[in-house]
C-alpha cells in the first residue's frame, strides 16, 4: 500500500467514526479521529454527543504517548481557541500531544476561524494536508455546514409519489404509496435526522407518530407547523410530548396555546399571514434548540410553501410504480410556471431501485 | 468452455442476430439462427424483412453441406408446413441439410402449431433442446407474441414527466422535460417500433413530425387518432404521407375525411362514442397493415383513454428531476381510483439512469 492509499484507508476509517455520531451531535459537527503511527492504529474516536468531548480528544486519550510522533487524521480541522472557551482547543491538544502529521478532509466551514488551526498547527512544526476526501466529508456535515454559513438547518424534502406525481387519492388515502422498504429507509433517516416537520393537515389526515419504528435509533423532535393551534389534544404525535415542537402564528389564540404549554409541549410563535407562518423565521429558531436538520415529510401545502419561500435544500423521493390518475391528490401545489425552464429543478440526482420503488435525491438548486 | 456455456454463448448470437431484423419484420417475428460443427461457425442468418427468406434458410444457405451433423441454435421453433404454404417450411430444410441437433429458445407462441415442428424434428433423429434463454427470447418477441395470442400490437406508453407527474406546464409548454440522452432514446426507439400514436390535441399543440432524427433508422408509421378529422392539412406530420395513418370515428364528416384521402393518406374508421374512438378497435385493424408495436406518444388525454380502456401493455416513461406544480398539465387525467390499491400497477420495474433522467420501464398488470 502507498502512502497515499493509506491515507485514503485511514481518513475513510475517520469518517466512518464520524457517521457513528450521526443524529446525536445537534448543531455540533461530526467528526471522527484515526491516530496512526508505523503503520498502526494506536487511537480513535470520534464525537459522541453534543456537549460531550471532541472526537481528536477521544483519540488522543485512547493513543496516550503513541501520539508522539504519529500521523493524525480527522475529517474536520480541529477547533480553535476562542475567547471564553473553557476547556483547552483541540488544536493545542494536537500539537501538545507531539502529533508530527496531521491530515484533515475540510477546513472549519466558519468564516472566522477557518484555516486558524491549520496556521497554528504549521507554525508548531506539524505537517499538514489538508482535502483528503474533501467532498466526502462536507457531504457528510451538511447540516452542520448549512447553519454555520446561513443560521438555518438542513431541509430535506421526504415524499411518496407515484409515477404521475400523486401523494394519495382524491379522498385523501395513502396507504401506502410506498413500499415497506422505502418506509423502512424513512425510519432510518429519522433516527439520523434531528426533526420531521408536518403541517397540521397531515396530522389531522393521518394522525401519525411520526416515531422510529421500522429501525433502531432514537426518536426526532416532531416538529408541526399548525398556525392557528388547530392540533386535537389526542393527535397521537403528541403523546410524546418532550419530542414535540408545535410551531404557531403569533395570532394564534392564546386559549389553544395555552392549553398545550400545560401538557408541557413546547410551543414557538411566529410571524406570518393568517393561516400561515413564515417558513424562514421557524427555521430560524430550530438551531438553538439543538435541531440541525429537519427531514419535511409533507403534505403537499407545507411543502409547497416551503418550496415557494425556497428553504428546501434537498430532496428525498420515494416515487412507487403506480399510476393514480389526475383526480389524486398532487404532491406539489399551483407553483405558477409558465415554462418548463421555470421548474424546479434537481441537481445532482442519484437514484436507488428499492425493491420495486425508486428513490430519487439530489439537491434543490 | 462446457457444452452449457457455448450453448448460451452460441444462443445469444442467434438472438443479437435476431436483433438487426428490429423493426423491419413487421408482424413477423425477429429470428436468428447460428449453425455450429466441431466447435466452428459455418453458418448464420437471420430474418431481415416482412416476406423475405427465414433466418434458417439464410444459415443453412451460408453452411451448405457442412449444415450435415452440425448444431443449430434458432430462438424460436422452425416453422411448420400448413395448407397453402408455398414454399418448403423451414423444419423440413432442417431435417434435410442433416442437422443433428437443434437447440431451440422458445416454442412458436401459436397455440395451433406450437411444439409441431420440434415432434417432426425428433420423429427424423434430430435431438431437441427447448427453452435455452427463453425468457430473453420472448421478450425480444413480445409484439409477435401479442398478436399471436389477442390480434392486438403491443402498446408502449411512451412518456416524459417531471417528479411531481406533469407533462407540460399550465399554457402547454413542453420544451423539453426531458434531457437530450432521454429524446435521443425515443428517437432510437421510434426506428424499432412499427408505429407511434398520438392523439389530435398533440398534434394541434405541438404539431411534430414524429420522425426519427436524433438516431439512425426507418421512420415508423404515424398513427394519429383524430375521431372528428379535426387534423389540418398543414400539419408537419402529413408531409410525409406514406408513412401516415388517420384513425377517424365512423361519424367523421365525410367531406373532411375526403380531403385527407385525396392526400393519398390512409384513413380508417373506427366506431366509438362522439369525439373519441374505440381504441381497442383500432388497434385491432393495424395488424393486417404491418403493424406488431405501437409506441403510444401522449397526449393525456389519449393515455388517460388507453389506461381505462385497458390496452397499454408497457410503460417507458421518462422522469425528468424536475418540480413543475400541481398547475402543470397531468401527465394522465382522471382515473376514479378510490384507494392505492386501486391505482394501476407496473410490474418488473426497471430503472436505468440517462444523464440525470430516469427510464421507468415496466409492464402494465
Amino acid at each position: 500500500m502507498t502512502k497515499y492509499q493509506s491515507d485514503i484507508r485511514y481518513m475513510h476509517r475517520a469518517l466512518d467514526l464520524a457517521l457513528l455520531g450521526q443524529g446525536l451531535t445537534k448543531t455540533n459537527p461530526i467528526v471522527g479521529c484515526v491516530i496512526v503511527k508505523n503503520g498502526k492504529v494506536v487511537g480513535e474516536g470520534f464525537h459522541k454527543v453534543f456537549g460531550g468531548p471532541h472526537a481528536e480528544v477521544n483519540a488522543l486519550k485512547k493513543s496516550g504517548k503513541a501520539a508522539k510522533g504519529a500521523t493524525l487524521y480527522v475529517n474536520l480541522e480541529p477547533c480553535y481557541p476562542f475567547l471564553g472557551k473553557k476547556t483547552p482547543p483541540c488544536v493545542e491538544k494536537v500539537i501538545a500531544a507531539g502529533i508530527k502529521r496531521c491530515v484533515i478532509a475540510m477546513k472549519d466551514p466558519n468564516p472566522k476561524v477557518s484555516g486558524r488551526s491549520i496556521s497554528l498547527l504549521k507554525k508548531h512544526g506539524v505537517k499538514v494536508e489538508l482535502g483528503l476526501l474533501g467532498e466526502l466529508a462536507e457531504s457528510i456535515n451538511e447540516p452542520f455546514i448549512k447553519i454555520i454559513k446561513t443560521g438555518l438547518p438542513l431541509v430535506v424534502s421526504k415524499m411518496a409519489v407515484t409515477l404521475d406525481g400523486k401523494a394519495a387519492a382524491y379522498n385523501g388515502n395513502s396507504k401506502w404509496i410506498s413500499n415497506e422498504a422505502s418506509r423502512t429507509l424513512v425510519h432510518l433517516k429519522r433516527s439520523k435526522l434531528d426533526s420531521v416537520m408536518v403541517g397540521i393537515g397531515t396530522i389531522q389526515k393521518d394522525n401519525p407518530e411520526l416515531n422510529v419504528r421500522m429501525a433502531k435509533g432514537r426518536n426526532p423532535v416532531k416538529v408541526i407547523i399548525d398556525p392557528m393551534c388547530e392540533i386535537s389534544l389526542k393527535a397521537k404525535v403528541l403523546k410524546d410530548y418532550k419530542t414535540v415542537l408545535l410551531v404557531v402564528n403569533t395570532n394564534a389564540k392564546k386559549q389553544r396555546v395555552d392549553k398545550i404549554l400545560k401538557m408541557k409541549i413546547k410551543v414557538i410563535a411566529v410571524p406570518g399571514k393568517i393561516g400561515t407562518v413564515n417558513l424562514k423565521s421557524a427555521l430560524s429558531a430550530l438551531p438553538v434548540l439543538g435541531i440541525s436538520s429537519v427531514m419535511l415529510e409533507g403534505g403537499p401545502t407545507l411543502l409547497t410553501a416551503a418550496l415557494k419561500e425556497k428553504v428546501v435544500d434537498r430532496i428525498m423521493w420515494f416515487i412507487s410504480p403506480k399510476i393514480l390518475g389526475s383526480d389524486g391528490k398532487s404532491v406539489v401545489g399551483p407553483m405558477g410556471f409558465k415554462s418548463i425552464s421555470e421548474a424546479i429543478k434537481v441537481s445532482q440526482p442519484v437514484f436507488h431501485g428499492l425493491d420495486g420503488d425508486i428513490l430519487v435525491e439530489g439537491q434543490i438548486s
